[in-house]
């Protein structure tokens, strides 16, 4: 059972075929085919879209229980007991999922506990059911791929054209800050039918060192630093890449981290294929850092320098969703066909204040593996 | 105590001050400071943005579940009872909220549940602190609307630069369709700053008579119907706004309808005023749209047909949130100073294919009310 606030969730969205529904579950019984609920008559010809057979709220008698006054676990709960009893299910265990609020969910459940039901964690389910990708899934991802794709390349442009003036870069009359380059990445994404819900991170300097920090808008970029440029858009599904830039000669560590990271997502390009494990993947490139003298998260347990996160995750109706890359990863851990993964190995110094990350996002196919994001990897934006 | 897989959970949001955070969570003592947890120590820098006191993810012993291949409900809540404990307080009644996975949310509580503590829903503790915006929100608004005011403008730009042919409207040299519309509109959210992380509503003919209905982006539009076109654009919070449009003559019925609308409007906003009860004014406009001829859900329960739903609702961290609108309301149907509300009555006509909806946003002071969508009404985009 997968309860949701919205179609847009990333537990009911793989089912809905891009029916947009406020409020909704879906109960998906051991070999019946699942059944979508929606709770406003509004949304019946969205509801329909998806294809799939429905609960309206005129059978789940919605209108009875908020003229009632239900709050809103009572509500849902009694929906969901209505749509139990009509599907002809005797209390049994439910795995659950969705992101309604947790006080509803928890209010939700000790209604249908009370009626002999009972729940165990259904998140693995629909995660196992979203590892592996449909070709149409494929597709919506291959279309945010390419609107962060022609993102950073405009990104690219607008530090290729940038100058030099006491110091700090200029765009024609004015100082290029975080901001401007956020402004004209967001201008690009429409154009290609994507958002960013979950924003981006433009980071300059000491701030991409800090790998999730999203970069300051007012800073003003300045020559010989680095930039991470790390975009997450999405359409129907997501996309996920990373560049790192810099304007003028970078400094010699910058230049050799940089050469590093260019060294270690080709190694662990050449070495993601089904069938192998992302730890295994991560162990490769950590070794690889280790001998050109960086600290890793093996080497140093904790680091905030070298090499400091996860190589790598799968991508789909979640920025981070299955594969794994984790030593304690089980199947998940595995890499298979149909697979949509990132590599992104990365350097970063706080202390001196400047990161490389490159990220670039593949389709694991029986055959061979797409780059989703073949974009350059110099740090220059002259040679992009 | 709020849990969240994102900073950008209405039930977190209000509370971190704009710092971009994944899985994190709140804990919100009687009497005590709140205090913020994180799960990953690359959050630090915008984990301290939010200005709140902070649980580390050291401190949370999260590394040692996580190496110990705990499941996420597990983590989780190993990582909440350990916060818990560092605050010194004593197993008692925890209100809940915030939109974590249900599963985990369900697996989380056995958890604690065996460590004495115990649950209730604890949505509308955080609703009614989001119901009056602070000066800070109401800027938030402001821009979200600015927003949607601009791009209803340029739909308006658009329609009246369209031309018939063959009783479709084109724009230039090819047929003005759905999609059309909706790529502008988005092209015109990242210049305030904004995105539409539940899409749009973009309705023309039939599409337009169920209200929730999105709009076919293929759909080629004709000269003498109605388009409804409903915004909710998001910055740091949302708005919501909705215009109808109609090029060339309308239909006598829909220039009726629309003159009714208009008046509904005008009379919902005249009353409305701190003090008042949605469902007063909700009465008032049923009243009015009953006296012109038109069914109303007062007068004919679950209709489809003339006004069919409610008139308006809070709009802040979510695009439906606190004051209600509906009888069953408590406290939270009464208006107060610092809500903000939207007022949007309309006529729906599924068989004949037309629908007007007219959708204002109102902030409101001690000493009056301010429209944040001061836009023409006018059907005819000549108009605008």
């Amino acid at each position: 059972m997968v309860v949701a606030r919205s179609s847009r969730d990333p537990f009911i969205a793989p089912f809905t075929s891009g029916a947009r529904l406020g409020q909704s579950f879906l109960i998906a019984p051991r070999g019946a085919p699942p059944r979508l609920g929606f709770l406003t008559p509004m949304e019946r010809d969205e509801a329909a879209r998806g294809g799939l057979d429905l609960f309206t709220p005129e059978e789940l008698d919605v209108e009875r229980w908020a003229r009632g006054g239900a709050d809103p676990p009572t509500l849902l709960g009694n929906v969901l007991s209505r749509a139990l009893h009509l599907m002809e299910l005797a209390p049994a265990q439910l795995a659950l999922a969705g992101q309604e609020s947790a006080g509803v969910v928890r209010g939700v459940c000790a209604l249908l506990e009370g009626e002999g039901w009972s729940f165990q964690p259904g998140e693995q389910i629909v995660y196992r059911l979203r590892k592996c990708k449909t070709p149409e899934q494929l597709e919506g991802i291959r279309l945010a791929a390419n609107g962060a794709g022609a993102a950073l390349r405009l990104v690219g442009e607008l530090l290729a054209a940038a100058s030099e003036r006491d110091g700090e870069l200029w765009l024609g009359a004015e100082r290029l800050r975080v901001a401007r380059l956020r402004r004209e990445i967001a201008s690009v994404m429409p154009e290609h039918g994507l958002e960013q819900p979950d924003g981006n991170i433009v980071a300059p300097g000491a701030d991409g060192a800090v790998p999730h920090s999203i970069g300051d808008d007012q800073r003003v970029l300045v020559p010989r630093e680095s930039l991470v440029v790390d975009l997450y858009p999405r359409g129907e599904l997501f996309a996920d890449c990373t560049r790192t830039f810099c304007v003028g000669e970078p400094p010699e560590p910058l230049a050799a981290a940089h050469a590093a990271v260019v060294e270690a997502l080709a190694l662990a390009r050449e070495r993601t294929r089904p069938g192998i494990r992302g730890w295994d993947l991560q162990r490769n490139v950590c070794r690889h850092f280790e001998a050109a003298g960086y600290p890793t998260p093996i080497s140093h347990r904790g680091t905030t320098r070298g090499y400091v996160h996860g190589l790598g995750h799968g991508v789909g109706y979640e920025v981070h969703e299955e594969p794994s890359f984790k030593e304690e990863a089980g199947d998940d851990g595995l890499l298979e066909a149909g697979d949509v993964v990132t590599l992104e190995p990365g350097l970063y110094e706080p202390e001196a204040g400047w990161a490389v990350r490159l990220e670039d996002l593949y389709a694991l196919g029986e055959d061979g593996v797409e780059n989703l994001t073949p974009l350059p990897t110099e740090l220059d934006p002259r040679a992009w």
